[in-house]
């Protein structure tokens, strides 16, 4: 038994539980008050800076969208770096929520690109579809107990059921065998809690299927998106769950845009930590009435 | 009928031949001469400068494997932007082979970011784990008639066995479930030639399989990848195409490194146009065998 990088992710929802934030930051979201004077990537990473600032002691780690940053081009990568190295300064752990997906040489080079220099994350977000071989490029950083990743597996999009769910013809389903495989590829990096480095995205609005998925797969850490804005509610949430731990639960606008609802746009960040803190003790609840 | 960006790729197959150069453009392929004096990201982007002078009136159009280019952060984004710009200046029709697979919000946030601004491409690669809902959000862009997706089919991994080749209970692979239903999606998008904006990426090694997935997807334009450095043959290509048309065929290392097959450092262009001309020839020859 060895430590990796999922053994400080376990304390950390241990300590402040299972909120992950959620940095899909576009530049609508960002009050006027901010934005004046400030280009769009600057406006965006003073955004982001404040919603750190507000919630890196309540939060289990920050998922960062590349896509949103990648929008505004090489000045949105840049506010996506500036992000990152901030999160990295204040100690919070990272995913990168990128969801790449190649094989060989090319997701070496993805390896590359988000396990160090300028856009370096702790946790990437990766698809299967290619197979087994566009996971296995990342294993060598997984060995250094640094990194991890979290693999596609079942998404509560409405597509989820175009490929994800089709029925295969030994009794499961698509996503059922992604997850069989990346726990038999993640065998050889569980950590002292029990969870392997390799994750897997499970959304959780398929209410009825989360115990059972909990039950099939209890060394799989689960990053969990789909709570707030996307539908996802506490008690469905707390199925996926362990006792309160073995997965993140991902919330972006529902953090973001708390303010709006309340119109304290210049309080952005304290409505944003209000949040937080009344999903993950939403959460805690529910997972005691569970 | 109307016109679409497929119109163009497949007039230029016609003029020009089916390949397809691939600037998966890693430091280490640059010659010594190139490098002298440059940093990473201009050596790249000066090497590929002289590839696409050297074969852009032989290329059916080129192929940008962004994860070469994010390896190396926003110096290699900034030699990727340059690239783009010059292909496009030139009149090339760019596939920026990005392989994204996100829904809602963030797909439309990618479709920003790859169609627009910075990062602009005539067609991108995407990945359906998903579901459909991972292709939509790039629709409107397709309506445009100026932007085209390739997604990805079934490749030539040997992992391609995990998912895609899976059997499913109504007797179709997973790939095929895939190719049905972005050949449904693609049918508002078939341009004067015959083919629609929504392609697929078809890898080339499972020869057997060859004539009968051109027969089922006849309306789908594949982006074939594999050539060369990864195995596939002119015979096994030739059988992916309607009469030399329908596809482009992509080749990286097998152009890229040709001056490194004799040695011919110095003139690293030249070499790629020979392999070019070599592999196009040969292709035609085969078609005509076929």
């Amino acid at each position: 038994m060895r430590s990796y990088i999922i053994d400080k992710l376990y304390e950390r929802v241990e300590k402040r539980g299972v909120v992950c934030v959620g940095l899909d930051t576009a530049l609508e979201y960002v009050p006027e008050h901010i934005r004046e004077g400030r280009t769009p990537a600057e406006a965006i990473f003073q955004f982001n800076k404040e919603i750190i600032d507000s919630t890196c002691d309540i939060a289990a780690c920050f998922k960062v969208q590349i896509a949103y940053y990648e929008a505004l081009g090489l000045e949105g990568l840049t506010a996506y770096k500036r992000t990152l190295d901030y999160l990295r300064k204040k100690d919070q752990i990272i995913i990168a929520d990128i969801k790449r997906g190649d094989i060989a040489a090319t997701a070496k080079m993805y390896a590359k690109a988000h396990f160090q220099g300028d856009f370096e994350a702790d946790f990437i977000t990766l698809s299967p579809y290619m197979g087994m071989d566009s996971i296995e490029p990342y294993l060598p950083y997984l060995e250094s107990g640094n990194k991890g990743v979290f693999s596609l597996v079942r998404t509560s999009n409405k597509g989820a059921e175009d490929i994800e769910y089709l029925d295969t013809t030994f009794n499961k389903k698509v996503y059922e065998v992604v997850a069989d495989k990346i726990t038999e590829m993640g065998e050889d990096y569980i950590g002292e809690c029990g969870y392997t480095a390799i994750g897997g995205v499970i959304g959780c609005t398929h209410v009825e299927e989360g115990k059972k998925i909990r039950a099939n797969y209890n060394s799989m850490f689960f990053l969990i998106p789909g709570y707030g804005a996307q539908g996802g509610k506490a008690e469905d949430v707390a199925l996926y769950l362990n006792n309160g731990n073995g997965g993140v639960v991902n919330s972006s606008r529902g953090i973001l845009l708390a303010y709006k609802k309340e119109n304290r746009a210049k309080e952005f960040s304290l409505c944003a930590r209000e949040e937080v803190i009344k999903m993950r003790d939403a959460i805690r609840e529910a997972v005691k009435r569970a």
